[in-house]
């Protein structure tokens, strides 16, 4: 790959601190990449114009949030699916017409969005809430302010912003939304700290505060550790002197996962097939029965996680990978009272949305382990938009050590 | 079978306000049954003494709360068991001395005593809890006060009582107990009513109030509606204007029983097979989606339940009839909020032990509807205590209709 395609891999396969100064220089290198994206973003895709005709007449959404208004102010680079089905095929990078900005709206500029499972799922249409269509695909990253309407009272130029809910589409170059739709994050966090906020440390947050209440030597217990979410546990309890016990699959570079697991503060690291075998009895002469267990696989990883679980303790489950059911023994419901339940962050936030003070609070405090070094992003390959087919592959393969992340 | 061998078989499958007339005429002949059943109680059994002599000089337990003591002032008749197995080999009916009474006992006389799924899996050696060896089975059932120790205030000469707790071994005709292990009832309900209180209906109750704030109006969705959890749910949800979709298993006499469940207040009545049909739209359209399932099978039936359940609502699971685990879908977890949980009424006692209010208060509200004739005994096959080995037999069958009683 060359520089001028647009495109740099790198994957951050490194412990927090030198992942938070690697972060902080890709940061010059992202804004480099973004002056020359923003010459690109001013032709047009041959193949777009035809069909977005069409949807610019009539009711058709780019997002569930904004209706396209003519005659537009400006125009947008976006990763654009008019139908649902295999990412790499539906998806197209289309220019899209800006609607003027409202009193109450801002213009942004997109920094970073990355490519998560859920937003693969929702382009193929198999999520629990899909847009109307053509939809620009993304449901998190960060932007920044270029302009505010005249109305807009918390936000300021240059500020940095997420989205609220999902659903915003953030695959674009620049966007007009709500000043409602998006909430301030301090713009001296990493970049892709910033991107990659708002969905999994906020689910690990909230799963470590809402389901059991511990305290400082308590211990929790997760398989998929090596996940976003899982990174983000590790270190939201580190940083609470809350033992967390890992489980990963077993492979060719288990020795190098675990020891950086255990670097961003892992209690301990072990394998699935570890779980049945009497090493545990071992580890719990050192460590608590957990109280919670967090399970993003399903099938008999999160059975196991069950049978280790402390008398009434809680299992959440927020993710199925094995696409496996959660399967739990009658005599744990009745006679262990383990408490089955289950995690959706963006349901947690339109909960939360009338008063959003939860929601601040939260990114206060996620964002102080940030600034502290306590909280780094997972392993992240940054893409230029142009390369979105590659990154929407590889996001989609399995065992992906690191989270496609679009740099806009 | 003939009275003088001390057993009736009786089966009460009949609605609600029959079986409470029946449950009063049927009293009369269990007082009648039991004055022969007392004369029997002098002779000891030939196979009993050489073993019970081991057991009596030891530390050897007949149940968990009542050691045996020397010498004793009287006999009682009692079924123990030795080791774990096979119910009806294991179990024997042998003579058991008594401690004196201690200031703060009560001597009772056993009236009736249910041989329920947890007693049969208790001697089986497969419960959760297992009392030191040798004991005498039993769980539930009524006894009447005949002496009260000289500082016993709470009880009186004459008064109702059921164990607080598991494993006071109520498979005999006479005991000493400590006034703490028991708790006083109405004696103006039926006898079977109130052998059978202290476990089914208190698990339906709590079932009921513990998991979901239920209003009139409200629904509640259940397996096994023909347990004795079942049509205990069934009434009390009645009683408080809460609707039951009713599910049980397909039999030749499906129309009975199901008129059986609606006479006693069950809303909907339906088979397993059923759930899956397009028939359960029609059945939601004048019945709100349930809020509560309580699930006393397992397996599939388990996960038919929770696919009908409302947004956000609770799986109770109190039993695993069909001996498969619960299988939970991760969408359900994740996106529909349900919450997955198991009752044990065992714990919950001991739970609430040291507070009495909580279960005073439920018995009082249990036997007020008893009294208005709102909640009857499950159907009750009345056994002699000789004809013990032929009821435990018919206990373990599967599709057994009748609830064995012992009369004592």
């Amino acid at each position: 790959r060359t520089w001028s395609s647009g495109v740099i891999f790198l994957t951050l396969n490194v412990n927090s601190r030198v992942a938070m100064w690697l972060s902080r220089c890709l940061r010059s290198q992202a804004a480099r990449r973004r002056s020359s994206a923003a010459a690109l973003s001013k032709c047009s895709t041959p193949r777009g114009d035809a069909n977005w005709g069409d949807a610019n007449r009539g009711d058709a959404n780019v997002s569930p949030f904004r209706r396209l208004a003519g005659p537009a102010a400006r125009a947008s680079k976006a990763l654009l699916f008019r139908k649902h089905g295999d990412p790499s095929k539906v998806v197209q990078l289309e220019d899209v017409d800006l609607p003027p900005i409202g009193a109450k709206d801002v213009l942004v500029k997109m920094l970073a969005a990355p490519i998560n499972p859920s937003d693969i799922n929702m382009i193929q249409g198999t999520y629990a809430i899909l847009p109307d269509l053509p939809a620009v695909g993304g449901n998190e990253g960060v932007a920044q302010i270029v302009e505010v309407g005249g109305q807009v009272t918390s936000l300021r130029t240059g500020d940095w912003v997420i989205p609220k809910d999902a659903g915003l589409g953030t695959w674009r170059t620049v966007a007009v939304l709500a000043e409602d739709d998006v909430i301030a994050l301090p713009s001296d966090i990493p970049l892709l700290s910033a991107a990659t906020l708002g969905v999994n440390p906020c689910t690990a947050f909230r799963m470590l505060c809402d389901f059991e209440d511990l305290k400082a030597g308590d211990s929790v217990i997760q398989n998929a550790a090596n996940s976003g979410v899982g990174q983000a546990v590790i270190q939201i309890a580190a940083a609470r002197g809350i033992s967390t016990i890992n489980v990963i699959r077993d492979r060719a570079e288990f020795t190098q996962l675990s020891d950086r697991l255990k670097a961003m503060g892992g209690t301990h690291v072990i394998k699935e097939e570890a779980l049945r075998r009497p090493d545990m009895k071992e580890l719990f002469k050192n460590c608590p029965k957990p109280k919670l267990a967090l399970n993003g696989v399903g099938g008999k990883s999160a059975t196991e996680l069950l049978r280790h679980l402390q008398y009434g303790g809680s299992m959440v489950t927020y993710g199925g990978m094995a696409k496996q059911p959660v399967t739990v023994p009658v005599s744990a419901l009745i006679f262990k009272d383990v408490k089955v339940r289950g995690f959706w962050v963006t349901q947690w936030k339109r909960d939360h949305s009338r008063d959003g003070k939860a929601f601040r609070a939260m990114l206060d405090e996620l964002c102080r382990l940030i600034q502290q070094g306590k909280l780094t992003p997972p392993a992240c390959t940054e893409v230029g938009l142009q390369d979105y087919s590659r990154a929407l592959d590889r996001a989609t393969q399995p065992f992906t050590s690191a989270k496609q992340v679009l740099i806009l």
